[in-house]
């Protein structure tokens, strides 16, 4: 029997549909395993070919054998450009800013054929450092207003360089969908006298059935009214707003649990195109009691189609809870795994 | 230069990026045209296979040699299900509904190599009439409160089945988007007195730059804040909240935009997966001043990806002044075009 879920966050329904179910190993796009060479001599982001990227902005130092394990530059092609004053235009109807604002790409490892599902958990945290570095500078800049992160893995994730790297773009504004989020917590927040997403995480952790696992300082859960199959929540258990709260020993926490829940979605779905994504309350909101950051995880499995465009709603075909079984279940090594 | 382009509707942020631009061409993701056969044996939307659907709910009656031109029947795998009582339930932050609702599949044409782009004005009109049929008829039902009337065409539209063919689903909630987008006109109609689509169409005949055609009851634009190349949306000129509004003449020539935008978009990107949803208040918003509806076109020639997923801004690398003066400069025939 279909049944439709409301998520307790945007309020937006979900039509959970699992008469047309699959398994998860049908679920997969990838049926062999991507052959990708740890070197490519065309790559811009392989060791080497430093000079082909625009200035670099951030490293992490390497340690024996390699010079650098992060590298943060400019976007090449960037959607928003640093060297601009972000000038608003009203006419009637239409409105309109100039693209002002800074977009980073940051490359995960020297490894061209090493996703962070086989990444070491050491590696993974370089590469939360270097978001949080950049996420910090960032906040400081008064004409900045919300800072993304996100990674595209995959073809079918809007990705079109092959070796393993994130971006993060700052807008001079604030999105309307984060904007309307932080009014419905707000809301919450004025109501119940609680952020809904700390309530949410204490009724989770009581129930267990959509829980993926827990560690000492996050919780990683498949949502109540998730909309599409597999997409995975990381929240810190301890509440804060902004990813820019975050401390050193939540983001080593958070390296080797974000790392765990991609290996298991790596072995159980055959590494899947997937995006993840932080989402932050907007600088200027960090600190505030109703918002709560988290790490947003979506294997890129199905479509979206006109129901979706034309109404907003998902049709979901796989069970949270029985994701959540699946991945809670499935054993994945610490550390890295051979290639 | 890029810039940020706010939708006045919904007050989205769309980043215009042109410098990662394509020419038209370039964004077709189809190179050869579409090899599809007129009858397929194993369809069961083609003739003579009527006993593999289920039970017809309409027929539009066919001429000379065919028995119908347009069949409506339930989806066989219906998302949401007609014979179950919509019962909610609420547990804290968990709240869900009985998956009550309907969903119909509607046979566009007894041709399985017909496409929509390529069939006469009155065939495309009888489409229309269906949907307007099941739209009216559903509209009665109390328990409805949302009809969401839609196309998916291509694998990349999310489409499995090749014969031309469109769903509605009518479901016991208003979705989240389609309540917001209401709430933003409603608070447009009470600062200004006006509906806020009316009184851009008006901007838009009078500027000309984004439009595509227009015609007696119709005009087809690309939207000032386009969240996606080539996205191109119908408004009735004349003020109506909702699809059950329309007039027969308005229907007939609704058929000849819609067929004509769509040759033009076959015709220009090489026959591009698309979808079409038609964007009406909901059932018991009918009537309303603040609202007006209209047929939303989307072209998937790019794909979503981490940094529209997290912030709900969307990057298009095509100018829609651009898309639109490439559009209304391209030729098509009236009528049906050669196979």
């Amino acid at each position: 029997m279909p049944e439709l879920r409301q998520n307790f966050f945007t309020k937006e329904w979900v039509i959970i549909a699992t008469e047309r179910a699959k398994r998860p190993e049908e679920l997969s796009t990838h049926r062999s395993p991507r052959k990708i060479p740890p070197f490519v001599e065309s790559c811009p982001f392989c060791p080497g070919n430093e000079g082909k990227t625009p200035p670099e902005i951030l490293r992490v130092p390497g340690d024996a054998g390699a010079s650098w394990q992060v590298r943060v530059i400019p976007n090449k092609f960037a959607a928003l450009q640093r060297d601009l004053q972000p000038t608003r235009t009203i006419q009637r109807s239409r409105r309109s800013l100039v693209g002002f604002g800074v977009h980073d790409v940051i490359i995960d490892t020297p490894d061209h054929a090493q996703p962070m599902a086989r990444m070491s958990d050491a590696c993974v945290a370089n590469v939360l450092r270097a978001y949080k570095a950049r996420y910090d500078a960032l906040s400081l800049d008064s004409r900045i207003a919300q800072v993304t992160i996100f990674k595209n893995h995959g073809a079918d994730a809007g990705t079109s360089l092959e070796h393993p790297h994130s971006q993060l773009i700052a807008s001079p504004v604030i999105s309307h969908q984060v904007r309307e989020r932080l009014e419905e917590a707000l809301r919450h927040y004025d109501e119940y006298g609680e952020c809904m997403f700390c309530q949410m995480i204490a009724e989770e952790l009581a129930e267990q059935t959509r829980l993926v696992l827990a560690s000492d300082h996050f919780v990683a859960l498949e949502p109540f009214a998730s909309p599409t199959p597999f997409a995975t929540y990381i929240f810190p258990r301890r509440h804060m707003a902004g990813f820019a709260d975050a401390g050193a020993s939540e983001i080593t926490d958070l390296a080797r649990v974000l790392r765990t829940v991609l290996a298991k979605l790596y072995h159980g779905l055959q590494d899947p195109d997937f995006n993840y994504t932080i989402r932050s309350a907007p600088t200027e909101a960090t600190g505030v009691k109703y918002f709560h950051w988290y790490v947003s995880i979506i294997p890129r499995l199905t479509r979206v189609a006109g129901f979706e465009l034309g109404s907003g709603m998902f049709i979901n075909t796989v069970l949270p809870e029985a994701a959540a079984q699946f991945l809670r279940e499935l054993r994945v090594e610490a550390g890295p795994l051979g290639p």
